[in-house]
């Protein structure tokens, strides 16, 4: 918050730590070796705090990935190791492949977010960024589970991420699928705020994938002791290199302590929460399965969700990676000006839209005249609820009779964010089709029960 | 659905309940008596059927307000007892006092929504509607827990509820509230959809309200046997008539049973499923009270939330009513378009403006360089998220340094509705202060923790 360098080099310390810091000639990112009145020893980088965390406390990430933080009314001795390395000194970017026994193999994609936001720590950069050689040393458990082949793909917040992005993680992770198994599965590295909507991308563009590719994230960013960044990777490297399940899926943690993490269909999951460690929750299904220390728990009683897509061909499906970019998500809300549907379609040519109504599915009176004049002009209207769970239900009340009269197609108990992917997908891949088709259809499990738009 | 008489007349029926109904000469509306082969018997109104609903099903509508649906198949007997009234036989609005001998008095607003609609059963009219004289006849259980005055307010589905309402229903709150102390409390009957807008509107427009203005509404609508419409109106009655907290409450099933009613408070609870009878939760924190058969159970637990109010004089707060339209809420999502609040702000004059982020509360950069556009032209800028629960923090992140740089607000764990209509209110009332002043206060609890912008 400061540009002042001195600020700037104890970041968020104050007090007895900010002194034992300047005392030891330690700032952030060096490395230093701690001794504590009560015995304890322990030897790792410096980690700067945020605001809102306790005070007199001295934060260190561990060889093991895992922050501790010591109370520096405790600390007896700080002493320096090895200063900070600048950006310059963490070297080019190098694909190690981490031997193990296993005989199985890991890709390990790095797109940024709190869970390869360790750099930063080194150099005081703003931005995430996890080299190879920051992942080898931060986690050398994995190693144990698999071969790990780790891959920065870009180092982005995020926030950032859109269609753009989802195309070149689909692409990138299509082409490795064509150079034949020379390995298990994949494990992709991406900021939480928007993992849902990435995961849901990715189940679209690789219907037909043979293997588990895993979305995994981190909650509490690396800086706080509570930190949940190696148990989700363990687990999500894991379920990569040993599970044999087909398709795109999150792992994190299943609830506050850190035995379980849960794995969760890639588009019936939602980050729930703005900071627990379980914020991701399955919606209106039970999860896909579940890590315990060096077990894969796999729920059998998960609902099947290939029915329709056999009725499809799957070959049309299979790989499209393309995505639209003129869509749009509107959250309905009392008093919304019906001219903001005016202005997407006629200012903007949105070409589809998610509107996220109440309850079951309802809009204002003057919203829906507004949404069948759009419908007429042939842009696409999928309602979707801002309730969470439960489904839509267009035949309930006579607002939902007129929005079925207007057009608008209900989309079962699909996420509005999945709904919103969904929609990029198939108008960037079958531009002369009527989007209704694939929109009513049940894919990949985006909808607990099949829909019929067409009876 | 369907336009055709006869389809109208026996709504949903098909099967042996269609042939019972049409050989009785009964059809929807009809009062009947039914008898079974095993013995049972019951008088109600046919009400109509859905699609969904197993069809091999009468449902009956019976004096106490409940719901029951009987097997056709185990149907001796269909009488018809009295044929359907139209609707000019409802007969005009009257407000009788329902005696008890409590000695409280409730008065009981309707303003439409599912809780309301049994008349459609009887005139097949499609607009919600609920008179004095039906309320009379389908609860009479209330008149057992307090003395009832029944007054329809205006009859509107809930999505068509906005700020106009809102300052109507306050007024009317407000102008009973200044005859004098001869009720114990109100109760609102509401259309589920919006009710937690309309609870959070009556929470600020009501502060300093002496009574308990209680919000309920039911999610399964009288038609279907599962209906929750009488226990929850009872609860809510028992609340008003014997609680005396003052503010503002919505009561709702608190479960999948019959059982118990919760009690939220009014800006801290959600509709957060489309269908279940237990639908609204309270968000980061716990209910305020329950209601269990004749006992109400206040959590004294609950957190202190008049601090605030304190420091402002009350009396520059108490009973204004009036509501800004010119606000919005946005949900940011992947590739949103900035230039989504160039217009909200340039083409339709929105004064202010809720952005739903994800996360901690973070939009795309190129979001947040238009956000500070829109700042300082004087636009109020607050950011809620859509994860639902926790708090947004926008000092953990360069995203959100960079959104308090430009301006932006940060609302604690102010539930994204709450924020809309907060902003609405403070926007209407003060027009002349910053409304940093307001929204950064916690007022009513609309937070959980209190937000110290200016520290």
């Amino acid at each position: 918050l400061s540009d002042d360098p001195e600020t700037q080099s104890f970041e968020g310390y104050s007090g007895i730590a900010l002194k034992l810091l300047k005392h030891s000639g330690a700032k952030k990112g060096s490395k230093v070796k701690v001794k504590t009145t009560d015995g304890f020893e322990a030897t790792g980088l410096i980690i700067p705090r945020y605001e809102g965390d306790s005070t007199d406390y001295l934060v260190l990430k561990l060889k093991s990935g895992y922050n501790i933080g010591l109370d520096a009314k405790t600390i007896s001795s700080v002493t320096l190791i090895e200063d900070t390395r600048t950006e310059a000194q963490v070297g080019p970017l190098t694909s190690p492949i981490l031997e193990n026994s296993s005989g199985k193999t890991v890709l390990l994609f790095s797109t940024g977010g709190t869970i390869a936001s360790k750099v930063d720590y080194r150099t005081g950069a703003v931005k995430p960024a996890y080299t190879a050689e920051d992942l080898y040393s931060a986690l050398p458990e994995l190693a144990t589970i698999a071969h790990i082949k780790p891959e920065v793909l870009f180092s982005t917040f995020s926030e950032n991420l859109a269609q753009e992005h989802w195309t070149k993680l689909s692409e990138d992770i299509v082409s490795r699928s064509r150079q034949g198994s020379s390995f298990d599965g994949i494990v992709i590295m991406l900021g939480t705020d928007t993992m849902a909507y990435v995961s849901a991308a990715l189940s679209f563009s690789l219907i037909g994938i043979e293997f588990p590719v895993v979305c995994v994230g981190s909650q509490r960013s690396s800086d706080r002791p509570s930190s949940d960044s190696a148990l989700n990777l363990q687990a999500a490297a894991r379920f990569a290199a040993y599970s044999r399940a087909h398709g795109v899926f999150v792992a994190m943690h299943e609830n506050e302590n850190d035995a379980t993490v849960a794995i969760h269909s890639g588009v019936r999951v939602r980050k729930n929460h703005t900071s627990k460690r379980d914020a991701f929750q399955s919606i209106d299904i039970p999860l896909f399965a579940r890590v315990e220390q060096d077990r894969i728990l796999i729920n059998f009683e998960y609902p099947d969700i290939g029915k329709c897509i056999e009725e499809y061909d799957i070959r049309k499906l299979r790989f499209k990676t393309n995505f639209e970019t003129k869509v749009a998500l509107v959250k309905f809300h009392p008093g919304l000006d019906p001219s903001l549907f005016d202005y997407l379609a006629n200012e903007k040519g949105v070409m589809g839209l998610i509107v996220e109504g109440t309850g079951l599915g309802h809009v204002s009176s003057r919203c829906v005249s507004k949404l069948k004049e759009l419908v007429s002009k042939g842009v696409f209207v999928g309602m979707t609820s801002q309730c969470i769970w439960g489904h839509v239900d267009l035949n309930v009340y006579a607002t939902g009779i007129d929005l079925i009269r207007a057009g608008v197609t209900p989309l079962g108990n699909m996420i509005s964010e999945t709904a919103l992917v969904k929609l990029s997908w198939v108008l960037g891949n079958f531009p002369g089709e009527d989007p209704n088709d694939l929109m009513g259809l049940n894919l990949v499990g985006e909808m607990t029960e099949r829909i019929l738009l067409k009876p």
